[in-house]
């Protein structure tokens, strides 16, 4: 894309006026000055992808996990097989799987699709195949992970959903991912973004180490290694490196920004897609906020690269969107503080001093 | 108190039977080992002070604010000036205070209580004042903090106050802290615990630097000196570096425990009575978990000491009890996903594997 072009379609920020008016609120409430801490931050951050100071929690939260199969897992990446991506897409249905359960706890509308789950069709109600680009991804250490019009196919797939949760009224989204192997190509497309090796970007993952933790690196190397140059623009990193899944969810973030809607991104899944859709979509980034901290030291070289700082930091590696929820009462905590707080102009005014 | 005194009155653990119930149900979800964290962990300690597994997410939260002044604010140690603590006392009253906005949000009932508010009788409702135990503490480096029989009343009150919050049917308490001045008795009583020098454990209170920071430390100094080696048993360490209000907020920890129900504890002058609670009464510190981290100081090294890792670390130190509020959540998405997250063996079971 040329320069003029790229600036033509920059995502317009949020709005810097509430920003500064949000900021200046926080300045005058009754409390020491910066006694609200990271809330203070996550507060002035809301009131401005909110669009309004002072402003109102989350209140229409909405969950899409991005369901697929990824051919490294065939490989030996992953402690689990590709067959309990499927089983897991049940539960997610069934209400037993984590983010189910935190998005009944705290409000939040939960979604699954299959993007790329290696299953016959007809495994999965209708609504959840709708969007459905393939079965499996491929190996990316051996080959492209999906087509070139598979990935513009899942990128407007991604899109499309985000459209649909905000029609339905979302004022919070966040994206999940469920997929067994998915955290090797969110390595590779996290090194392949900050021109990092291997060796800095894999991590566990559903809890392999030792020789299986050496060989997902390999993977992931030989990967790199592979697709090349290729990885410079970010559609072409994802048709070699991504996956179905994450190449919807690099849609749905690029999209949401696009509305002006924000994100609360959960682990490396996310945190990657996050980092592939800020060169997808330049500007997005500013309409996402990070839930909380992986353990998958990729996560952390990413969101250090789009300057967030995540709300929770509890050690979760469950994916699906989990951390992201659980960090929800932690938006409405700083959006209520920021709101309800007594200003300091108010209370001396209330003694008569 | 003789070995044998103590024993008998050791606070009774939180069932062992369910802690090891919770723990194998922990293991036996439809997750990768591990992959809940430190909410993990939180639901194995939630289930056994509940005493069920699976539990239920707490439902009935109540806060206790406990209000106080401090003779050591006269003397430099604070940004601001006592007469500050009445004007917040009025902010619980009216609902402004960060405390009773995330208590409203979350669901908890908050309740504040002037133990040693330096201001005439009848400045606040009856109710607030109904366990008053003086004007205002001791400035605790030239005398000390409240007499013996002060200190006696004072925990007296707050095993009251724990008693009748149990009554009224608190599955889970927070206590907070309302008081000008509060974290210098605090850093003192930390010190004084666990034989720390005045720069361990002096932090910046509610915002001081440079020449008022480096006189705190000297405060804190000349308190512990002068209260020598009478530190040595709980009651009179609180007689002598404590406050009405700290020595109620201790007397309330350990009737907590000693009742069996949990106590989500906030930053500094919380777990500072949550340390002297634990001599006071030993085995209290099992019936506590940490909301958040401090910046101060004296809280990590007391947390450490207690065993305790915070469930939130954003930087907050607006006291009141509003880090343990904001916490909440937390405990309730801990409850949740050990109660209602599928178990491997019926996962397994519903396809007939």
């Amino acid at each position: 894309m040329s320069d003029a072009a790229a600036a033509a379609s920059r995502i317009a920020p949020p709005p810097e006026a509430v920003r500064r008016e949000a900021a200046d609120r926080l300045a005058g409430l009754a409390t020491p000055a910066g006694a609200l801490g990271r809330l203070g931050e996550a507060a002035v951050w809301w009131a401005a992808v909110q669009g309004q100071c002072p402003p109102s929690p989350p209140s229409n939260v909405r969950v899409v996990v991005f369901a697929g199969d990824h051919g490294v897992t065939a490989h030996g990446v992953s402690a689990y097989p590709s067959e309990i991506t499927a089983l897991m897409v049940h539960q997610f249905l069934s209400g037993g799987a984590g983010v189910a359960v935190l998005a009944r706890l705290h409000g939040a509308e939960l979604r699954v699709l299959d993007l790329g789950v290696d299953v016959e069709a007809g495994t999965f109600p209708a609504e959840v195949s709708s969007y459905k680009v393939r079965r499996g991804s491929g190996a990316i250490h051996v080959e492209d992970a999906l087509t070139a019009e598979e990935t513009l196919q899942a990128l407007a797939a991604g899109a499309s959903v985000a459209a649909e949760e905000i029609a339905a009224g979302a004022d919070l989204l966040v994206a999940g991912d469920m997929g067994i192997g998915n955290t090797t190509p969110s390595a590779a497309l996290i090194a392949a973004t900050l021109g990092l090796g291997a060796e800095e970007v894999t991590g566990r993952g559903s809890g392999i180490d030792g020789d299986a933790l050496m060989h997902k690196q390999t993977v992931v190397d030989e990967a790199l290694v592979r697709a090349g140059e290729r990885v410079t623009d970010p559609v072409d990193r994802l048709t070699a490196l991504g996956s179905a899944d994450l190449a919807a969810q690099v849609g749905f973030l690029a999209e949401a920004a696009r509305r002006g809607v924000p994100v609360l991104l959960d682990g490396v899944i996310s945190v990657a897609c996050a980092l592939v859709a800020e060169d997808y979509a330049p500007g997005s980034s500013a309409w996402f906020s990070a839930g909380h901290r992986s353990p998958e030291p990729a996560q952390s070289l990413a969101l250090s690269k789009l300057g967030l700082e995540p709300l929770l930091d509890l050690g979760m590696r469950l994916g699906e969107g989990s951390g992201a929820v659980a960090a929800v009462p932690v938006v409405r905590s700083a959006a209520a503080l920021l709101a309800d707080v007594s200003l300091l102009a108010d209370v001396l005014g209330d003694q008569g001093a």
